[in-house]
């Protein structure tokens, strides 16, 4: 494990991608709490909803709401996710954090039910989006490829595909001046294995070497911690995670599924291999308490049940 | 992960490990049948109860019964526990597919917790324990060594501890005329992380490079199945499983702790990865259905509520 990265970054999405999938939907107070505690743990980039269609995502329909009773601190980016024009134009009306993101899928499958569209038609987009972000004065992209490893419907997706995305989506950025900061590879459907994962980071680094690359595992199957162990492995240092284990994915296909790896369990996995993440894990315990009050369901998260402090520690 | 291994040999210790922690404790027939649906599933060997002292673990009072109902089948080995002489000689009597088998905790504290005993008092107790299996013409002895990689009461363990412990029984067993054929270690209160599983495994291949390893692994702490994957990488072929991820440990000290990494949830894993189990999926998946119900509680396994068919797949 000698790739080991001796930081990593953890980005909080549970109160995006875990919340969108929760039966009971959590009134703006609880949700700006919730945030509160998790910038409390230390958590220093937080999703904090999304601007989606609230009749299709109606957990999600407060974002504007709990974005204006937010107490903003330094050093904490409050970010949020669209998945189209007008998504991104509510973003920016609302003053979330705002990064020059660009979001497809691998599987056009996926697409077309996730968001309603191909992923010709997603690609085709996307310079709209980003005479948004010119406006913006961003120029760093990060790509997020949801489904990379595979969907519910399609199977696999073979390495070659995420390849040709991201070589498209850097050409498309070349051509209108900007430039790929980071790739995020998405496994929104918990298809993904170790090996797998390692090879796919593979394929994109040997032809990008120095494109950082971030993870975001569901634990659908229960490898997302394993799938970690492997990104690490490769010293991918940026991940995603959500609080307690909250959510899923509503568009999966998948009924009762587990969703992201939980930040408390992969800050803990983080913690006892000696890799900084700057959290606080009494914090975290907490925060994960009180988002499963809140959900009103038991959270799949371990750490915050089992407890995390080694006896005799000081 | 080029020392990964071509077939894993699972062992399901869900009707021992698992059940021994359920407060619904299941009737002799409903043991017998979840048994038959492990066998139905492909596993090869299965730890059918325990020979403990009832007032402490009534969960496993009816081990006698279990194995007079149960029907043997070729091919595959209904295993028990025991931790003192009395137990090994109730499990002689029952007809158990006997190992030589020695148990002993790294924890000095867990082991008096455990079994009443401390580490020296237990090996002090084991040529008796030798005695009968000489009697049984047993001479290939495996070490099961609980709390490996730490304890609730004693926090981590060093390596040098468990590569003193190991050659200790070797010199025991070889005074005796015996062998040591393998060592199981368990992460018995889910202290384990990954690097401390390569680099324990590390430790006593150094010492004894020919000596066969198996993983016993909770998933306390979120970390089981990561732990899995890096005794994997070091080649380790042998593990404990529990079927919907059953159990826990009743003396650890954790209300509410996870159990067994799950068996469904492993095999999944390594079949993803290439890996041979001769485990068949769907199988395993209703036999975690079928012990769910039983429990009554929600079990923590993720591919028997998820599903494990890749589309498309034939």
């Amino acid at each position: 494990m000698s790739d080991l990265p001796t930081h990593v970054h953890i980005m909080e999405v549970g109160p995006r991608d875990g919340l969108q999938m929760e039966a009971r939907h959590l009134a703006t107070a609880d949700k700006v709490a919730l945030v509160e505690h998790l910038a409390d743990a230390g958590l220093t980039e937080i999703e904090v909803g999304s601007f989606v269609n609230p009749a299709r995502v109606p957990q999600m329909a407060n974002t504007e709401e709990v974005f204006a009773a937010l107490p903003r601190r330094p050093g904490v980016a409050y970010r949020a996710l669209w998945l189209n024009r007008r998504g991104l134009e509510r973003a920016v009306a609302t003053g979330v954090d705002l990064t020059a993101k660009l979001s497809m899928a691998a599987s056009d499958t996926f697409s077309r039910k996730n968001v309603g569209r191909s992923v010709e038609e997603t690609l085709a987009a996307m310079p709209e989006w980003l005479a948004i972000y010119a406006e913006e004065g961003l120029r760093d992209v990060s790509l997020s490829i949801m489904t990379t490893f595979g969907c519910t419907y399609e199977g696999y997706v073979p390495e070659t595909r995420t390849v040709e995305l991201i070589g498209r989506v850097i050409a498309l950025l070349d051509e209108h001046g900007f430039r790929l900061a980071e790739a995020d590879l998405a496994d929104t459907t918990g298809w993904a294995n170790p090996l797998y994962v390692q090879r796919v980071i593979g394929a994109v680094r040997d032809r990008w070497p120095d494109l950082k690359i971030k993870l975001h595992l569901h634990d659908t199957r229960g490898c997302g911690i394993a799938n970690a162990l492997a990104g690490l492995e490769m010293g991918v240092d940026r991940f995603d995670a959500s609080i307690g284990g909250l959510g899923g994915c509503p568009f999966a296909g998948l009924k009762g599924a587990a969703g992201n790896i939980a930040t408390e369990d992969f800050a803990f996995l983080c913690a006892e291999m000696g890799l900084a993440t700057g959290l606080d894990l009494d914090r975290l315990t907490e925060a994960a308490r009180f988002a499963e009050e809140k959900v009103g369901r038991p959270l799949p998260g371990k750490v915050f049940r089992a407890g995390h402090v080694h006896p005799g520690a000081a």
